[in-house]
Formats: structure tokens, C-alpha cells, sequence
């Protein structure tokens, strides 16, 4: 680890995105999701299960504050599931992100008056967890395992940063430093306290936020605690279970507490298991912890991490957690398509773990996974209407199957308006909303360039500030247009990345050949940098059918199309029925076509395969024979674009 | 319907089987299954879960007669699940036809023993199932629909006919009229009645073998109203949930009433649907019902079922009930590997409904499917030690998946002893023991040979008395001797069939070309029959890849390798891990070896195919490349040896 090259990503109020592609899905979240969402947990949309989450809290309030009144019947129970909480502060995370991007007086007065509500409900001790602030506060802190209230803690604590980072605004903040003071008293290292750790952990890295504001060397030690004491032996789960006389829901399996990543220290953890949002979680705040303690070898334990998720457990949509059975990582090379749990929120775990490994060390291969993860698994979780959204997301949809086949009972092949468990949707929304920041990284003398997108941001470096704005029709083409403004010349080192699927690529300043040197997926030019600079970067984007590792069962003999950052797919509604019949067999040339009035806008591509005939006798099995085939052109559209004009098969491998 | 083209199965006691490979399984079955079997009916297996079935009888039987003293303390309860009578009515089944091929002087005493028990507890009125015996009378006929009274009863049935056929001794069948009797009394299409049917089938097949003994027509009649009754609305399974305050369990699945084959009347179902093993136990029972009362509309139902089955959801190795929800068929052409559920009573019921259509007419697509099933489907469902089962009998097994993948939770890659719901091993006992009655059938002037196996059989025919003698090395070639013996001279048809696997055959008679008629898959010979002539059948038999209709999807791009009857599978053991890596490509020749020491002696095949190579840099996708193989000898064993050498993986299907 080399502290010299680490960089800081931005925050959003620094950047603005100004883009075709993403500035579309941000307008959904900003017009669509956060209102429909905001309805959600007031327990006012029509038809749909109540959210009861507003209500909890109004309820806490009450009964924490006989005075006030929200006109909650006091004998109304806490209501949803036990992190219920969470949700909320998910959609505080996105406002506040959503804010900091457009403006809006209306939405910032909702946010105060909710954080009000919230911080009324806040004991005199600093806790703040409405499950049990109703259902019984002498019960709080013994299932640390399985009732999530320091996952919860966690995502207000990220709720209080982004909100205090848009806004300025700390009400929220301070609550969350009083709480973590509350939960420090009660679990650490120390005599007397639990030595416990989150169950759901999210709270390492929120903590680490924390400290980033506060500077409080308490937040970054309870983050470190909760990491190192994890897993150690003996394991508190098992003697909090006991004590308390909690259940061990995977008791006869083979997971056992691994399914927390408990099941040994984190540091002799070098395969991604259990549940799958958890593990990322888990692991970007140990990149965290690592980078600003240096802990080499913690560091080495994400790297392997890493790897291992992303050489041997990753879709290529960047979708993650292979198995409905725990929502979990499996083994290995396991990646079914059809049966795909692939979780919206673990891609987007995925990112947060790549963003954090991204500003330790200057590899590309940290934004290329979280580049293939925007583009693909988790855009695809989102309804291209922004009303709808996907918890699982396969790669290969089969209507039938999904409604006949118990083993893709999880499946989906529509998106849904909302869930019990509505953990994805506001998780889409929070990384939207939050897109700026993982576009450049920069320390005192270098700029890196991670994503590119239509953006003008600012940067105090100490060679002076500095402007950098880019123009591009990204992902439709690879061409990008960066100008620079800067008060006088300003000597930095500018990375460009340049994407792994990208084999070819040129680079000018200013209209001629640019000086660069490549290192580690980085175009990098080291210069005085002048007012009006212009780069102009060019990718070359070709249509590329890629396979996959044969230690893959499921993908054996198969192929997936993918153009830049974009994984392509096959539907029905373009391609028929039966789409496992058709073969990509070697196709000469690829149309690539821009249709505006398709699905908001896209490209197309289009080749001309063949699908396999049928048998005219009827027969199941004959002796090998030679198939006989018809040509077929097959249209491909980008993976995130799925399932939005109707139910239908669908499928992203397709025969050799 | 051609009443004169049908033909009777032949009594187990008119053939004598002496085969080399079929004699090894009757064997197993009579010196290892069947008294392994009483112990556990007896609950004298240490260290396995008690069966309770004899000690239902007993307590049943003293509660009944108070003066019996078995030495049950009264207040024991029940044991077992509620279909626990069943177990011993399978066991009995397969002790009479055991004891026809066997004589055993003291399985016969067990067996009258164990008959007077039953009969002990029988009801005054004829009524015998020791679930309501025990647990209370007033509940019987209550729920049909779950709780197998009719299905115990028809096992019962089955059992006493056996051994009345082998025996010739009549206490159980005795027992058995007077408990029809009783229910004939409750349920039927009269005023009064209850208008039900059996949840799980087997009466309606299990009514017409009591009719061929007894010549009844109130049980062809019972069969008859089970059949036409099922399905019809208003819906007797609803109105008996309603009326009971019975669960229904299907109530949130697509399948609804079809689980039991009564979500409409049998007539107009034409796919096969739901618990696949009820569901061919009912087509048996149809195509029976069918036969007897030259019901033509049902016929055809039967036979488009039986296409249905055979041509669109059954696999390879002759099983079916592909998907574990609910032990059943799922939808046409959904046929995976390593998820199959494949009951080994499923591919059982099959030959039991296949063997019934080809009693009604000569057709060799039903005998193919008999010699399909029970060269493989069924007989991998034993070891060859005859001391474990399998319930679940998939097409690729992958130890670490059956580990870690919770959709082959269901799938064990090793056999185990006993099972909680044992009905698998006992139903393979009394398949095999009875495997004589599935050779040849006849009529007055016709006699079928369906399957080629080493013995003899008498016939009365019309024209004489016949004895036939086979003697073959099969499924290891494809040569069988064929003699007759005749007091005089015997004008009869004689069929053989020609398997559909074999393209090409040579029939001679006497050594000289023999005048055959080729009909429906039989090789009809139509002359009058001396003593001492000899037919020699050579059936070309050579190695064979076979590929899968396009529509099935799990099985493109792949092959599968049979050699006579017998598909062949790779393992582990003898091929390497990751058979999934292994490809066929395109063998110059097949090397076909007998090994007498390997797995109780069998023919392996092998060729020269390749492995794919592991990619160097350890990447997951990368652009399309020339893959890289390395050749590999593949060995292949035929599929009901598997899983006889310890752990590992196995696969029928090889990639292309």
C-alpha cells in the first residue's frame, strides 16, 4: 500500500453530470423514485403493503415524548420487518444525493421535518432504533446476529453524511455521533461490554464515513472492532445465541455462520461466502479500515476477496450472489443463469467495494467491475419508467419456467412496484443519485478518470483549481471530449482509464498525438496543464461475443454479446420464442443501429445467426445426426433495457 | 381397440428366469432386499429411524381383538407417516413373487404370519387401515385426498393377488374383498355415498387385477367410478376440504388440483401433470380400465398420455418427474440433469403403464419403454450390493453442488439405507421379483417376446402347449437362441420384438433365413411351430451417440452414449473431475470391453474425445477464442452401475 498514490473520489455537490445516458436515469430517480418511494414509507400508495416505516418512528417519537403527538394509537405495534428502519434512511441517503444534483426547497423542508421525527424518537442515551424503542428497549442489543439494529444504525449514519455533505445540514449527524457513542458504551473490546459485531454489516463502512467527517478516532476504532473482532474465537454469535436464547437459522446447513462471514476472522477469509450483500458490505469497510490505518495485510485479504468474486463469482452484468439459498454466494464457477438469485443490492454492494479498493491503488480493474456493474446488473434492476424494479436478476428469463419451475420460484420476469423486503429499490436510487462521485478520484497531484459521462467538475489541487469537463455519447460510442479549465497552469498527472474491454484506443491534446504512459488500465500524462486544454479520448467499440471460463458449467458452449461497457441480451418480443434454439453460429459483421424511439434510446445490434429447426418426427432422442438450421437475424439489446415492453423469454448467453 | 389383437402377461410362476444380469438383481432382491426390508418393517434395523409398520398392525390388531396380545402397550399411538400400511403390503408383493421364483419354505411361514396379523386388525365391517383403526375410527374416509387409505388399500390388493398367484393361498385376498366391500359401501355414485376417489392412485389398477381373480364386476365397477369420478365438478376434493376442515396444500401453486390428476375429468387431461408417480398409477389403472371395457375415448386419453410422457417429458435413462416441487411433471420438454427428481417409483409406475398398453396392442414403442426404464431409470435406483437406494435418480451429479446448491438439495450422490418414505426400495423389489410377467405376453394364437433374457416359459395356447427357451448374453450383445418345445406341432404367431435402438437385425429359424414380417417393432413369424425349433435373433448392437430433441433445453450441444438398451454415463472415478470440460467431438471408433471384475461385470465403452484446458491467466470472460483441448480417453459405464465407487461426479450427457 502506497498512501502517495491513493486518491479521494468526489463528493456529488463538487460534479455535474450533464448526460445523455445517466442524466436520464437520474431524472427517474429524482422524479419518479424518490416521490414513489416517499408515498411507500408514509404508507400511501394505493393497493400495496404498508411500509409502516414513518409510522415506527412517529410511534418511537410518541412514546419516547409523551407530549408529542403524531396521532399514532399508542397500542400500534412496531410494524414490518425488523430493519424496517433501513428503509428510510435509504431514501434520506438518495434526497440528499438528489439534492445536491437539483435543487428542490420542497424536498429539503420533507427531509427536515423527517429528521425531526427521527431524532424525537432518539432516547436520552443516544439509541435509536424504533423496533426496539417499541417493542422494548431492555431487550435491545442481544440478537446482534439477526435483528440488524447496527445495520440500521449504519445506513442512518450514511443517510446523516450524505445529507450533511449535500446540505450542510448536521441535526441528522449529531444524532448518529450520539448513537454511535450509545452503541460504544455498550459492545467493544473492553471489560464489561458485548463483544459483538453487526450481524448485517454496513456499519464498518458507514462508520469510516463518519470519521471522514468528524475526525473522531472513536469512529474509526469501533469500525476497526467490529472488523477484527468478527469471526474470533469464541464466536460471540454462538454465545449470544445461547444466552439469549436466539435461533441459529443455519444450524443444519453448510454455511453455518459464514453465512455472516462470521465463521472466522475476516483476515482468513479469502473466498466470497454467505450472503452476498452482507460479504461486500463487510468488505468495503475493510478496504476502508485498511486504507487509513495501512493495514497491508488486511488490504491483501480484500485483494484475494476481490479476485475471487470477480475471476470466479461474478455474472458479466456484474451482478453477484448466485444463490437464491441465503441470497448467497455459493462456490466457485457456480453461475447459473436461469436460477440466478444475483441481487440489484449486491452488484451495488459490488461497487461500493470496487470504489473503495479504486482509491487505494490506481488499477482499472477496481472501475472496470464497477462500471460493468452500473451499465448492467444494477441499471437493470430498475424499470426504464423508474416504477418498477427487480430484487433478482437473472440472465436467462423463461415465463414458463418461472411459473412452473419451484427452483426459479424467485425469479421474477417483470418487475415488481415494490417489495416487503424493499431493500433494492432505494438502493438503486442511493447510487444514482450518487453517481458523480465515482466518475474522478484525485489526490494533491493527479486526477484519475473512472467513468465517462457528460460532467463539469471541480478540483483543488495544490498545482491549483481546476475544471474538467467532459462531453461524450457514452455508451453509444467511445468518443469523449474533455476540456480543462484552470486559472494558470496547473502540473498535475491525468489518468484516463481505459475500459479492459477496450483493445485499441488513440489519444490527442489539443488536436495532436498525446504524450501518455499506460500503466494498470490508466492512460496517464504527467504536464502543465492550460486553460482550454481539450483531450480527446477515442475507444474503439466494437460488437465482441465473449465466452466464459470453461471451469463454468452453465456457460459451456455459449456466447454473450457485449459493445463497451454494455452487455447485450435477447428477447422474445425481437426474436421469437425458444431463444435456446438459436445459435450465434460466426457471424461476419454486426449492425450496430441507434434508435431513438426504442426504449428511450439505444443501440441495437443485429447479426445474422440461425436457429435450429424442428425435429419432424416428434422423436426426444434420436442418434446424432446432422442439425438442420434456418438463418435468423438476432437483435440484441442492452441487458439494463430488459423486460420493459412486456413479459417474455429472455436470455444474455446464447449457443456457440 | 382390437380385442383380438390384445395379450396377456404371463403369471410369474409360468417363467422361470436363468439370466445372467436379470438373475444378479432377482438375486440381490431375495437374498439382501427382502429380508433387509422385514427388518426394517420390524424396526429391528439399529441405528435407523423405526418403520412402525408391523407394530401399527399389531396395536391395531389388539385394539380390535382384546383378547390378542402382541405385547404393544395400549398406549403407544401410531407410527410413522400415515401411508406407513403401504411399506408392508410392497414387501409382501415382492416376498410372493420372490417366493415363485424361489421356493422358501421359511419366507412363506413369515409371510402367513404376518397375514394373520394383518387380519387381526381388520373391522368387523371389512375396514383395515391402521392410521384410523388407531387413531379413531370416526375419522376414516375424512380426507381421501391426503391421508392414502385407498392408496394403502390398493397396495393390499396388490399384494394378496401376488400371493394368491404364487401361493395360491387366499387369507389376505379374502381380506382384501371384504375391506372392498366396505369401501364399495361408503364411496360411489349412489345417493349416500360419498362421491370421492383415492388422492394417490393405485386402486383403480390394483380393482381390476382383484377383478381377474374374482371376476367380480362390482370391482371393475369401483375401478371404473374411481376413474370417470375423478375431476369431475363439483369438485369432490374441494368439497371434502371444505366439509372436513382439511388443508389443501396446493392452494398457492400453479398446479392446484392437478397435483392429484383431479383438476379436471381424466378424459380431458392430455398432458401428464402433478406427482408423477400417482399420476402413471392412474394411467395404468385407465389403460386397464380401458382394455376391459373396450373404452375407446379412454384409450385414446392413454395413449396420449403415454405420447405425452414418452415423447416430451421423460428422459433418457427411462425416468420421470423431473422437478422435485411436488415430485411431478413439470411442463413439456423441461428435462434438467443435475436438478432431476426422477423418482425411481416413477420410471417403476411407467413400465407398469407401458406394459399395459402393449397388453392392448403390439405395439414396440411400449415394450421399449418397459426395457428403457428398467435397464437404467430403475435399477440405478439399487446398488449392486442391493443394501442402499436411491429415491432421486438425477442424469449429472456434482458433489459440491449437492453440498452447497440448494436446488439439488434433493439430489444424494450416494445411496442411502433406508428412507423416511421408503417407498422406493420396496417398490424396486417387487418390480425385479416380478420382472418374469414383463417378458413375453400371449393370447390364443399369439405369443410377444418383449424383453430378451435367459429362460423359460410355458404357454397354452389354442394349439397346444408351448414351452420357450431364451438364452443371451444380453444387454452385452445382441445375440439370442430361441427354442421351442411342443408336444406336437403349434400354429401361433410369433412376435419378436425389435428394439427401437437397433437398426439393423438378422432373424434365422432353424438356420436358415426365417420368413418374418416386419409390424409396429415386431418381427412376426406366422407359421405352425415344431418341437425342437430354433430361433436365433442377432440384434446389432453397436455404440451409439444420441442427441436430444431441440427443444429441450438443458440438453443442447450435448450427447449422450447408449449401446444396446443401456445408457452409459461418465464418472468421476474413471474420467476426472469437471466432466462438464470433457467433449465428445467426433470418435473414429468405439472400443466395447467386457470386464468381469469391474462392478459386478459390464461392458464399458470408451473413445478418444478431449478436455478442455484451463485458460492460462485465470481470466472469467474474454473475447471469443479457438479453445484449447488436450485429447482424453473417455471411459464410460452404463448408468445403473453409478455411484457403486464412492463419491464423485457422474454425467450422462457429454458436450458435443
Amino acid at each position: 500500500m502506497n498512501p502517495s498514490s491513493y486518491s479521494e473520489f468526489m463528493k456529488p455537490r463538487d460534479i455535474r453530470i450533464n448526460d445523455r445516458f445517466w442524466g436520464a436515469f437520474m431524472e427517474r430517480v429524482r422524479t419518479k423514485v424518490i416521490p414513489y418511494q416517499w408515498k411507500a414509507l408514509n404508507d400511501s400508495v394505493p393497493g400495496a403493503e404498508p411500509s409502516y416505516c414513518i409510522r415506527n418512528f412517529k410511534l418511537a417519537a410518541e412514546l419516547t415524548h409523551p407530549e408529542l403527538d403524531y396521532g399514532i394509537p399508542r397500542d400500534t405495534g412496531f410494524g414490518g420487518l425488523v430493519f424496517q428502519d433501513s428503509d428510510l434512511a435509504k431514501w434520506i441517503e438518495a434526497a440528499a444525493y438528489s439534492l445536491a444534483w437539483h435543487p428542490d426547497r420542497e424536498l429539503e423542508k420533507t427531509l427536515d421535518e423527517t429528521i425531526d421525527i427521527i431524532c424525537s424518537a432518539q432516547q436520552d442515551d443516544g439509541y435509536l432504533n424504533t423496533y426496539y424503542i417499541i417493542n422494548g428497549l431492555e431487550k435491545r442489543f442481544t440478537n446482534l446476529k439477526d435483528n440488524h439494529e447496527l445495520y440500521c444504525m449504519g445506513h442512518y449514519i450514511e443517510a446523516a453524511a450524505a445529507y450533511y455533505d449535500a446540505a450542510g445540514k448536521r441535526k441528522l449527524l449529531d444524532a448518529m455521533i450520539r448513537y454511535v457513542d450509545c452503541v460504544d458504551k455498550h459492545i467493544g473490546a473492553e471489560e464489561g461490554k458485548l463483544h459483538g459485531y453487526p450481524g448485517h454489516e454496513i456499519a464498518e463502512m458507514a462508520l469510516i464515513r463518519l470519521y471522514a467527517v468528524t475526525k473522531d478516532e472513536k469512529h474509526l476504532r469501533l469500525a476497526k472492532y467490529f472488523i477484527d473482532q468478527r469471526g474470533q474465537s469464541p464466536l460471540y454469535f454462538e454465545e449470544e445465541t445461547r444466552r439469549n436464547g436466539n435461533t441459529f437459522y443455519w444450524e443444519d446447513s453448510y454455511v453455518q455462520y459464514q453465512y455472516y462471514q462470521a465463521g472466522k476472522p475476516v483476515r482468513e477469509q479469502h473466498t466470497a461466502e454467505g450472503h452476498a450483500v452482507r460479504a461486500v458490505y463487510l468488505y468495503s469497510g475493510m478496504a476502508d479500515t485498511a486504507r487509513l490505518t495501512g493495514d497491508e495485510e488486511l488490504f491483501a485479504v480484500c485483494k484475494a476477496l476481490f479476485a475471487n468474486i470477480t475471476q470466479k463469482q461474478m455474472y458479466l452484468t456484474g451482478a453477484i450472489g448466485q444463490s437464491a439459498y441465503g441470497e448467497a454466494f455459493s462456490y466457485d464457477y457456480d453461475l447459473p443463469n436461469d436460477t440466478a438469485y444475483a441481487e440489484t443490492c449486491a452488484a451495488i454492494g459490488l461497487a461500493f467495494f470496487a470504489r473503495r479498493m479504486a482509491s487505494i491503488e490506481p488499477r482499472a480493474e477496481y472501475a472496470d467491475v464497477i462500471e460493468r456493474a452500473l451499465f448492467n446488473g444494477i441499471t437493470g434492476g430498475m424499470a426504464l419508467d423508474g416504477e418498477s424494479f427487480f430484487y433478482v436478476n437473472p440472465l436467462e428469463a423463461l415465463p414458463q419456467a418461472s411459473l412452473k419451475d419451484r427452483r426459479m420460484r424467485h425469479v421474477k420476469i417483470q418487475r415488481q412496484k415494490w417489495f416487503g423486503c424493499a431493500c433494492c429499490p432505494p438502493n438503486i436510487a442511493r447510487i444514482i443519485a450518487f453517481l458523480g462521485s465515482y466518475v474522478h478520484s484525485a489526490n494533491a497531484d493527479t486526477v484519475y478518470t473512472h467513468l465517462y459521462l457528460g460532467s463539469e467538475a471541480a478540483f483543488h489541487l495544490a498545482g491549483g483549481d481546476l475544471n474538467i469537463k467532459m462531453e461524450t455519447r457514452y455508451p453509444w460510442d467511445g468518443e469523449v471530449d474533455i476540456s480543462f479549465t484552470a486559472e494558470g497552469n496547473a502540473p498535475f498527472t491525468y489518468g484516463l482509464r481505459i475500459p479492459s474491454w477496450c483493445k485499441s484506443f488513440s489519444l490527442k491534446l489539443n488536436g495532436a498525438a498525446a504524450p501518455y504512459a499506460l500503466r494498470d488500465g490508466y492512460a496517464l500524462l504527467n504536464q502543465e496543464w492550460r486553460n482550454g486544454d481539450r483531450l480527446s479520448l477515442s475507444l474503439d467499440m466494437p460488437v465482441n461475443l465473449v465466452e466464459t471460463n470453461p471451469c463454468v458449467r452453465d456457460n459451456q458452449g455459449k456466447l454473450a454479446l457485449i459493445r463497451g461497457p454494455l452487455v447485450y441480451c435477447l428477447e422474445e418480443k425481437d426474436n421469437g420464442k425458444e431463444l435456446f434454439k438459436l445459435h450465434a453460429g460466426t457471424p461476419a459483421n454486426f449492425t450496430v443501429n441507434y434508435e431513438q424511439d426504442l426504449l428511450e434510446g439505444l443501440c441495437t445490434v443485429s447479426f445474422s445467426g440461425k436457429r435450429e429447426k424442428d425435429w419432424e418426427d416428434g422423436a426426444l432422442y434420436r442418434n446424432r445426426a446432422e442439425g438442420r438450421y434456418e438463418d435468423q437475424e438476432l437483435i440484441f439489446i442492452p441487458y439494463y433495457a430488459w423486460a420493459n415492453r412486456g413479459a417474455g423469454e429472455m436470455t444474455v448467453w446464447i449457443n456457440k
